[in-house]
């Protein structure tokens, strides 16, 4: 059984090697975290080599929760944060393990769901995971030599959690009570807006038709968007369709 | 040739397997560390094991100072801290990893030579290591479960030691090739959509429009727009008026 705090979810995308996963549950649980999510493991699941490497973390692997891909992953999600070591050239928020690991206790201190997405072990986190973020963190490390790897970079981010709620323990964080719209209703908005825009010839010329699409799912996701800006910009996008059909009568 | 800041000595005390002392060195020079001292390792020196592990830190190892034990090793210092995971019942100051870099950086800029100790693998510091230093570091682990291995322990240390000497990383957003809406730009895309969606007869029923209004002029003022985002968002009205109009071609 899942512990009762409130805390993030660690979600590991697309993790290579076994070893990792079950490192990544070590450190998560040397700071008392225990909501692992895991989105398509290279290397298929349950694994053997993660639950040698997971010792007396097992537990975290077996309520692992697996995933197709991110945006099922992030689905209940109202704010994540995508971990990422290089500069990406998309707008978003950067912040430090500090910085963020405060924010998202304010953020589940104010009720919201939040998680924290950490890439494969070679190559990271793709642009197109890291646009589905709200921000990002970025460990400040040597700039002449960043060499963290996965199980490190699970261990520091946990760590900052860990420190910050021991200081807000006392001082709970009050928020205006907004409802934000949760990760699968900015994916629907998205999706909505894409498959609209794409019926309307707006994504041309077709070779740059992905990156407009990452620009534009970027936008949505960045936007704090509260369920009722999600209805009004649907709202919007059905209309403008209405309009058209009537002019097509 | 070891980096010209001031810093402390990272102490390994007769660390077991060679793998290890490479990763503390990777770990080290993650946070821009280089000053490695080693205590009596036990499968002797140099290490091929080490040299592997340490990718791109090798020079770490190189550099690193070798002793026959810690009276030796910490000789030139002049406050010592030891790492421990447990309570050792040793009467001493006990500090955070944070708290015990905040106090290293302020001994070292008023000129002290300051070194962290990091026990062997399976036991740790021998209470007779830890009764040479002049306090603790304990890391704040989960109490139902800490596990942090070597290389572990040397990346919070080294990680909050980078924390209290950089500049305060306060929120910075990653700008990708865009500057910030201004207002007026802001004031002409809520115009746009206005216009365009009176149009289409969005605004209904009549006596909820300025409401509607005011609403959608707030999302988008109240969102961190860039001028790409400005330029997408009226891009895409553009578009499906244009869309519209073919239709009734």
């Amino acid at each position: 059984m899942p512990t009762q705090t409130s805390q993030p979810a660690f979600v590991l995308v697309r993790p290579q090697m076994g070893e990792n996963i079950g490192a990544a549950a070590r450190a998560m649980w040397n700071f008392g975290l225990d909501r692992m999510r895991i989105v398509a493991p290279r290397d298929g699941w349950p694994s053997q080599k993660a639950v040698a490497m997971a010792s007396g973390a097992g537990r975290l692997l077996d309520e692992a929760r697996l995933s197709p891909d991110v945006p099922d992953a992030v689905a209940d999600c109202s704010y994540v944060f995508a971990t990422t070591a290089r500069q990406r050239g998309l707008t978003k928020p950067v912040y430090s393990p500090e910085a963020a690991m405060k924010l998202a206790a304010e953020k589940i201190a104010a009720g919201e769901k939040v998680a924290v997405m950490f890439g494969p072990e070679r190559a990271g986190l793709e642009n197109e995971d890291i646009a589905k973020a709200n921000a990002i963190i970025s460990v400040p490390v040597n700039p002449a030599y960043g060499s963290l790897n996965l199980g490190q970079c699970v261990l520091l981010t946990a760590y900052e959690w860990q420190r910050q709620v021991a200081e807000i323990d006392h001082e709970v964080v009050e928020m205006g009570k907004a409802d934000w719209a949760t990760g699968v209703e900015i994916e629907k908005l998205s999706d909505h807006f894409e498959d609209r825009l794409m019926e309307a010839g707006f994504f041309y010329p077709p070779e740059k038709a992905p990156n407009m699409k990452v620009n534009l799912r970027n936008l949505w996701s960045r936007m704090a968007l509260t369920n009722a800006d999600v209805q009004m910009l649907h709202g919007i996008m059905r209309q403008m369709v209405r309009w058209k059909k009537r002019g097509e009568e």
